[in-house]
């Protein structure tokens, strides 16, 4: 999470993209991986199309994180960025015990409490 | 989670539906929420078109719980369940400071390790 971010991000009127990333973490380098974890989070949240993100990972090690994006082909585009390549190569041979990406489009979105100025 | 469930959800192959719901718990009634988000998790895995359940809560009382249907009818009438009624009413008096749900539909779905049989 950067440190501006509300862990409820405030992504606009439906519809958008989400990515459901879902993860379990080897016990490999802990310190590598929260810092590339960050790392990817600054990244992506500077990409154009980038709406927000939410992540959380308990204590036996599985994380969930949904980012939120304005269409599909940004996402893609970010998958294609170099240093997320990067990640991508080192998660899937250091990290990541297994992992599930789902990506969505977001069709209904409600919160609570409800704001003004919010549907 | 119920106690026969992969922390990642076997769903099958897109399209289907996600409930994004991502929470921050006050820190009222710890032991009577978790038995009542465990009840929650066990009678929708016994709704038709329920198809998994992917669930963190982190230390700072942040939580993401992703379920999976297979049409936006199976979600609809899972929130109107009488029970399900029951615990979001207590869920917006006491259990929540905050949330937000978002309802998708899940397009691509990426699994690694790649198994067998699977895209």
């Amino acid at each position: 999470m950067n440190a501006a971010s509300d862990p409820l991000a405030r992504t606009p009127i439906p519809p958008y993209y989400a990515v459901i990333f879902t993860s379990i973490r080897t016990s490999d380098e802990p310190e590598e991986y929260a810092e590339m974890a960050q790392r990817m989070i600054d990244l992506a949240s500077r990409r154009p199309g980038f709406l927000g993100v939410e992540s959380v990972r308990d204590e036996s090690s599985v994380g969930i994180t949904v980012s939120y994006w304005d269409s599909r082909e940004a996402i893609e585009a970010w998958g294609r960025d170099a240093a997320h390549r990067e990640a991508q190569t080192l998660g899937m041979s250091v990290w990541y015990e297994r992992f599930r990406l789902r990506i969505c489009r977001v069709e209904e979105d409600r919160v609570f409490p409800v704001r003004e100025g919010q549907e």
